[in-house]
């Protein structure tokens, strides 16, 4: 029994080590500082992501080691054993998604062991999100909700000490205001991260201005959020990355030939004495760690050991550095204990130079079909979760497929998926992934839909290609279907619904029975000609739909004895002939009925002139192109080109103009044809073998679309090409232009200016002035305005007065040697990767509100999801409604209906927003008792933006902005600034009015009978 | 308290996981095993080099790791962390020098559980030694040491637990019988290694003969050895290497699209298949591990717990393969109840053929100098372990140095160490830590000789540089020298004793104040002429000394009126003229005292004879070469030469013939110049520019010595050179040749044979028929013999018959792609490196006993050490000797001291051997009664060879060969043969008679008062 002796000491031992008391969490557990010391906080961390050059699965197991050696599975694994072995250990966890993955795999007794580690504050979470998404590219809605599930996971399995209290989005490639915005509203005291414009850092270290208090809203006065920007990136201090993939000195402490103890402490004092002077308080920060590192913990906390032990040791002999593991909290903590001031931020940190030739612009537009397949999915996920709720869908397998959707929703958001900077083979998983996501939340919302109709057959197809017009449902049901749509959005909405028919007359009526005007539109022949398409279906049959939250369309098909003659399509061109004929698809286009071809003659110079009752389109008929537009009162000469960058060194990230050249136009021999049909007007037009397009307007609709299909892209051995729409106007802008961030809140840029330094412009000018179009870029002058909307994420620019641009599609030849190793030359079905999408053009004074762009941009991002089913002959001889669906109606107009989901088994997510701005709307009040009880409430409670911390406990730092006034002898706190609302059903009805200031959002979970 | 409770349950778990029962270790703790089932023993190892790409250091400490990634502190942190996890998990641990570093960084707390986890198996400590020492350049002495200093440190730290129970050779380049002879004597159940010549191991999978039994020794018949070979190497089973350092598909068995466990699966059962296919029971052996693997063992152990689960779950639908953690001793355990036969092997595993182009026979020679530097180790190490003894020295900073120098040399002995295979850096780390140890070992000799003489200014200094004749002391004090004399040897000796100095006339005298002759010789002036010399001391004093342990000499300048003449060498020759003109060290040569120098005429054909009353040498005036030799009453031609192999594409490793090409003779124009002394003749010989030789005989001793000094070795872009000695005569030896095993037991060779298989020669004649020369290397005929000795392990053979050829030095243009990545280049001081050394040429009738070489080899191994000090007006005047030191000149002739030296702090460890063999020598009989008083002896007990296992309890499994009898129907053993000698000091004197069949050694401890 000598040994049970042995094993018992070093149990009784590891129980004295790890302190068993209860939890002292957040900042109670930081590390003690020392005053009149230079404290540095050595963060171990390790950068997971969530997919880049290995899949995300291949990183969590360590597969395919070959491609990149990373094996997510063994960095928690082994962290939690070094965490276990001495208390002052740290380390921040903070990809969820991974984690998440991890705990499943675990034992009941080790779940105990790391619960306590996270109460002890030992094992932080950080960020805590899905997955540390990107900011350029990503809507607000889904960087929304990928948090809540990070943290809602954390908040379920650990609670509050798992909470995050700092941002650490250190890899992103650029910075958006809205994500500080969103971190505020979710009640971070602060952000960190790595990039940033070498100008712009070089300025701040010098300034000591590294670290600043961000006015992250125009709208919200106390979104204020502390940022700071990582001295040395986010990988360790040069020459002591200890981790087992690194090739750094150890610290030799033995009695050894090789001791390194001195040099590597005078090594490490040096660069922490650099560091020290770029900061304004006695406290820095040092990350340890890097892109997965930490597989093997031992060997990195074993050497951070040491290095603590033998830089402290110095202070025996009078340094001044004191060392110790910590954490950004506990970093921030020290901070804000500080009481310093700060400089003050507005805008943002777009675009990224890591050099002056390298502007990571090119990725605000990489992939595009992949960013468009993400939008799918959020509308998807926005869809089944609404849906869901209304069901009341409780099955385990319901449960699990909207789960995994909204956690492949986090994956897409990683700041190497919907960004395109990804392998080719990575991008190829996040699209069987987010496929998989898709369908099991149309699963959701066939089960739901079954639930709230009575439609008796109603298997609920979701067509997933209808952006090439082809569905196999419709194809071989479209003579007797029902068209079921949802409505995602608060208010009642009328949009036109296109469903992809075989033939040529139909008859759409709704669930009254009455007729509803339709017609059919050709497929465009260029969409038809795509190898991958199955071609039955040639057109698409349109109509004008309105729902309130669900309601279905019947169409039947109608005998006529329509003429059946083929039109080819403008064909006097040798080119369309040449393609025509290689295509072997002849006899494709048709005279449809109530469609009116205009034949144009590009000989003359006359115009074209294509209107609704709200807008005028102007083509001229000798370039084929669009000429001018008159709507909203206002006529403006549009001109609209395509432009080709040729470039040699562009890569996923950057786009890197070859100085000295000029882009490319497509702007002669546009070749067109005009449908002209009651309900819309389409201009075909044909720029060159592998750009056409589609201009469209609907009658009643007041916008105008720009459908392009572009591709497959010629490159050579030397020649990338990158593919931007122009929009031309007469438009003073004088060089000033609107982007949105994150799809919320716009941002004034302007020409060849930032915010707080001056850029070196010299040798990208046009890249280094490409900005992230998430939904909406504008100009304006005194009089005018012209915004673009776009359907999925793009760079834009204004290089010039009154002149919008938006890169649509890339196909590059080299890699930029930022990592991914491999060209931007997506293939599909073995050939270069044609992408199609929209752009909408609205033209308006500038009196007016932008208002209708807002409304605008959230019927594009959530328009009605189309569901089919089979018409039965009692299909509309009984109410399709088979359970009512809560309506929104009586919001007010400003406000949307952000997110309505399942949170826990008997509890619903509301978030509700005010999406007009200071300057476009006020503050507006409602009462959600309606909505309460129609989804069977009995309790409420009000939280921050996530959803998983009641308002009222939300308390954040507050730092002082330098010119802010006097600064407080003790560190000040925010609090929730409006009475949060957190009544249960006994209460008054009015005390569930909710006030909505502008861009406000507010979160609420009911809690249910 | 929560929290509390959950660390509680997690530590409570632990307690039950690790079973904390009495210590079941050995063979006890062995995993069951099936019947009727391939029971696979997956063995988790690493094979971590004592130095190799990077020093031991680097090794241990994970530094530079840019050379190569490995890291031994991290392996041993974090195996012992997985062993903890899981009682099933086991792990061997193999080189004791690692360990013991490690241990000693440990706290007590840790200590215990590893305690633990020894005593119950889960660390099981395979091989033991302090390295995994080389085979073929290594002598039995220092291999019994360093498996002494490793299983001591075992012993004493852990126990009977930790004793290795079989040896696990898995790198070294081939095997020798010695080896297998050593482990059978110290207990060991078995050898397992990887490597093997290609054919041989082609035709033992075929004939299921990778398993054998070893008749390692033909003297000692219970020398028996289960040896087998492993079948893929040591290297992990093919695509399933699961550690950090490896790419290979981990087991994914959670819900991913990744999830490979069936295919995995199936990959290692069809391998597990064709091991089994190829071994005679139902247990094979899979080694999961390699070079520094297990850095990150968490990695490792996850997967082949996956592994194993996986494996066995197939049992429940048929499959017959059981799968769990096991050991070799496990697996040798379950081998050893399977009571097969198997076939038998009497010679050994070289020389090692990886492909039919690669013969490792080139690192028996590489680096030469540092193979030399090896035996001084040795040397200093056994002087300073008898003298330790002798002076009863205790303190702690002699029993470190001591120590020191033991591990040093355990160090040296590794297979990439004393073979020459490491990088250049490695090699001259070597170097520091072995003069180190020397120093440390030199600083012991001279404290004993302190104690045990009464020489009042004992400094002792031990000149290192006696190789090149160059002593800082003897310059500068030689006028007046005390030179002290130790011998190794157990009986009195007698031996020429050289002594660098400044001038030409001195008396030398002994303790009594007898004059004993002497005469000054000149250092041959091609040392002179090194450029790193120190040139103070040009001669060296010669004189004959004997002694019993201990002797003291006195040595004082004498005036003389001598002739001063300067004698140039032989200068009609240009080269010589020219090279002595660039050394600008003219004016070197002197006509010495009783030194005649013979003017010899290269224009005619007559012959030089040069001789003393034992030898008669001629050489030939025309090829200034050795013509004839006479001694022992036997005449021979034997012509002497060197030869050159001009190779491209040898290496460290592979000595590699160009194919068709002839060996480089230098034959002609040998200028040469005769020194004719009374005590000494010398002949030196200048071959070419850079090879020179001095051909010695000294008055009654009957060997001839060859001194060559070869360097720099040209070399050019595409070629190498590597130069060997070869001796010619016309003894009819018949293809046959003998070389000694490891300098113990002689072998056989036979021109183009080997014992079990056909090899395959046709591209390397050469090599292929090349052996390890440790000691000797001898051919006859059934009149005469010859036998060449060395001073350092050599690659030679016996290419035509009468003829011996040993490879002196080798410097090379490339890597031999076997890892080392650097050619063998050695630099010394920025030049190629020049080497200098000793071949002894001893001729004999055929009837003539070998014992004369047995007596020869003793002596080059262990000569006199020799210590000087300042002579003082009293030196003798008093006795020299202060104490007593025992005397062994009792012990019968044959009788070697093999080891004495303190083992514990009142224990002495005391190695007899008979060094006869069976043929040579007979049992001889003597009591050791007077060596135990003397010794201060109370109590002596006999142990296994390694001096820590009582020999009472050494218990071996006995396997059956093929052909040897009837299988007894349950495992038998071998135990002690002989009565063992276990006594205290009331038993009679006969008690402690000690008799020695040959070859045989015994170990005896003595306990002291």
């Amino acid at each position: 029994m000598k040994y049970l002796g042995g094993i018992f000491l070093f149990v009784v031992l590891l129980i004295i080590d790890t302190k068993p008391t209860e939890a002292v969490c957040g900042y109670e557990s930081c590390p003690e500082t020392k005053p009149n010391m230079v404290n540095i906080h050595l963060v171990p961390h390790s950068h997971d992501d969530v997919g880049w050059l290995k899949t995300v699965d291949q990183y969590y197991y360590g597969h395919k080691n070959n491609i990149q050696h990373a094996g997510v599975q063994y960095i928690i694994d082994t962290v939690i054993t070094e965490l276990i072995k001495d208390p002052k250990r740290r380390f921040i966890q903070v990809e969820t998604s991974f984690f998440a993955k991890w705990w499943e795999q675990q034992t009941e007794t080790h779940k105990l062991v790391v619960k306590k580690l996270v109460n002890e504050g030992r094992l932080q979470f950080t960020n805590g999100a899905w997955s540390m998404n990107d900011e350029a590219a990503v809507n607000y809605q889904s960087v929304i909700d990928q948090f809540t599930v990070g943290l809602k996971f954390l908040d379920e399995t650990f609670g509050i000490c798992a909470r995050p209290r700092v941002g650490w989005q250190i890899d992103p490639f650029g910075h958006s205001r809205e994500q500080a915005s969103l971190y505020a509203q979710m009640g971070y005291d602060g952000e960190f991260f790595s990039r940033m414009d070498h100008s712009d850092k070089f300025r701040r270290m010098v300034d000591l201005a590294l670290e600043m208090v961000w006015d992250a809203s125009e709208s919200l006065s106390e979104v204020k959020l502390f940022t700071g920007l990582l001295y040395n990136h986010y990988w360790d201090t040069p020459g002591f990355c200890f981790d087992v993939h690194c090739n750094d000195d150890p610290i030799i402490d033995g009695d050894s030939y090789d001791n390194n103890v001195k040099s590597r402490v005078d090594d490490f004092i040096a660069f922490a004495a650099k560091v020290a002077a770029n900061f304004r308080t006695t406290h820095i920060m040092i990350p340890m760690g890097g892109d997965f590192q930490y597989e093997d913990a031992e060997v990195n906390f074993k050497n951070m050991d040491k290095l603590i032990k033998y830089v402290n040791a110095r202070q025996a002999t009078g340094s001044h550095y004191n060392i110790f593991y910590s954490t950004p909290g506990c970093y921030l903590n020290s901070v804000h204990q500080g009481l310093q001031s700060y400089p003050n931020k507005t805008l943002d940190f777009f675009p990224y130079a890591s050099d002056s030739n390298s502007f990571w612009t090119g990725y605000y537009t990489s992939r595009p079909t992949q960013k468009r397949f993400e939008r799918d999915g959020n509308h998807m996920l926005q869809t089944a979760k609404q849906l869901s709720v209304f069901a009341g869908l409780s099955s385990e397998q319901q449960k699990e497929d909207l789960d995994y959707l909204r956690q492949i929703m986090g994956v897409m958001q990683h700041h190497d998926a919907i960004t395109g900077t990804e392998k080719q083979a990575v991008s190829n998983d996040y699209d069987r992934l987010l496929y998989d996501g898709i369908i099991g939340g149309a699963s959701n919302a066939r089960d739901a839909l079954r639930v709230l109709t009575n439609l008796p057959e109603g298997e609920f197809e979701s067509c997933l290609q209808l952006n090439i017009s082809e569905c196999a449902f419709t194809k071989d049901s479209a003579d007797n279907v029902v068209v079921t749509l949802f409505n995602p959005l608060a208010h009642t909405s009328s949009q036109y619904v296109r469903v992809p028919v075989k033939k040529e007359s139909y008859q759409v009526t709704d669930e009254k029975g009455r007729v509803v005007a339709s017609e059919v539109v050709p497929v465009a022949w260029q969409v038809l000609a795509l190898e991958y398409r199955d071609n039955n279906t040639q057109h698409e049959l349109v109509f004008k739909a309105s729902v309130n939250k669900i309601a279905s369309y019947f169409i039947k098909k109608v005998e006529t004895r329509e003429n059946k003659e083929i039109v080819l399509p403008k064909s006097d061109k040798k080119s369309v002939k040449e393609t025509e004929k290689n295509l072997e698809v002849p006899k494709r286009f048709k005279k449809v009925n109530s469609m009116k071809k205009v034949e144009t003659h590009a000989d003359d110079d006359s115009e074209t002139v294509v209107q609704t009752s709200q807008i005028k389109l102007v083509i001229d008929n000798n370039t084929g192109r669009l000429k001018s537009v008159e709507m909203n009162g206002v006529v403006e000469d549009i001109e609209q080109k395509f432009g080709v960058y040729e470039t040699s060194a562009s890569g996923a990230y950057v786009f890197r103009e070859v100085e000295s050249t000029e882009m490319q136009f497509l702007t002669t021999d546009v070749e067109f044809t005009v449908y002209d049909g009651t309900l819309v007007k389409e201009v075909h037009q044909q720029f060159n073998e592998w750009i056409s397009q589609v201009i469209r307007i609907y009658e009643g609709v007041n916008r105008v679309e720009f459908e392009w299909l572009i591709g497959p892209i010629p490159t050579d051995e030397d020649t990338g090409r990158e593919i931007v729409t122009l929009f031309y106007s007469e438009i003073s802008s004088n060089g000033v232009f609107y982007t949105d961030s994150n799809g919320r809140e716009m941002i004034r840029r302007e020409k060849d200016k930032r915010e707080d330094f001056t850029p070196d412009l010299s040798r990208q000018p046009t890249s280094g002035n490409y900005y992230p179009v998430v939904s909406r870029i504008a100009l304006q002058d005194s009089n005018k305005r012209i915004a673009l909307l776009n359907d999925r994420a793009q760079g834009g620019t204004s290089m010039k007065d009154g002149q919008l641009e938006l890169m649509l599609h890339r196909r590059l030849i080299r890699d930029d040697g930022y990592g991914v190793g491999e060209a931007l030359n997506e293939q599909k079905y073995d050939k270069p990767l044609i992408a199609r999408g929209k752009v909408y053009l609205i033209l308006n004074s500038v009196e007016e509100s932008t208002k209708v762009e807002r409304l605008a941009e959230k019927e594009i991002l959530l328009p009605f999801s189309v569901f089919f089913s089979k018409a039965s002959s009692q299909s509309q001889t009984q109410s399709a409604i088979a359970k009512a669906v809560p309506s929104f109606d009586d919001f007010p107009p400003s406000v949307h209906l952000l997110t309505l989901e399942p949170f826990t088994d008997n509890e619903i997510l509301l978030r509700v927003e005010n999406f007009l701005d200071h300057i476009e709307g006020k503050v507006v009040s409602f009462n959600i008792r309606p909505i309460f009880d129609s989804l069977g409430g009995v309790e409420i409670r009000e939280t921050t933006l996530d959803g998983n911390l009641p308002l009222s406990e939300m308390k954040r730092f507050k730092f002082h902005a330098e010119g802010s006034g006097a600064i407080s002898t003790e560190a000040e706190y925010y609090t929730a600034a409006h009475k949060p609302l957190a009544a249960d059903s006994s209460l008054e009805a009015s005390e569930f009015s909710v006030t909505l200031h502008p861009m406000q959002i507010r979160t609420f979970i009911i809690k249910k009978k």
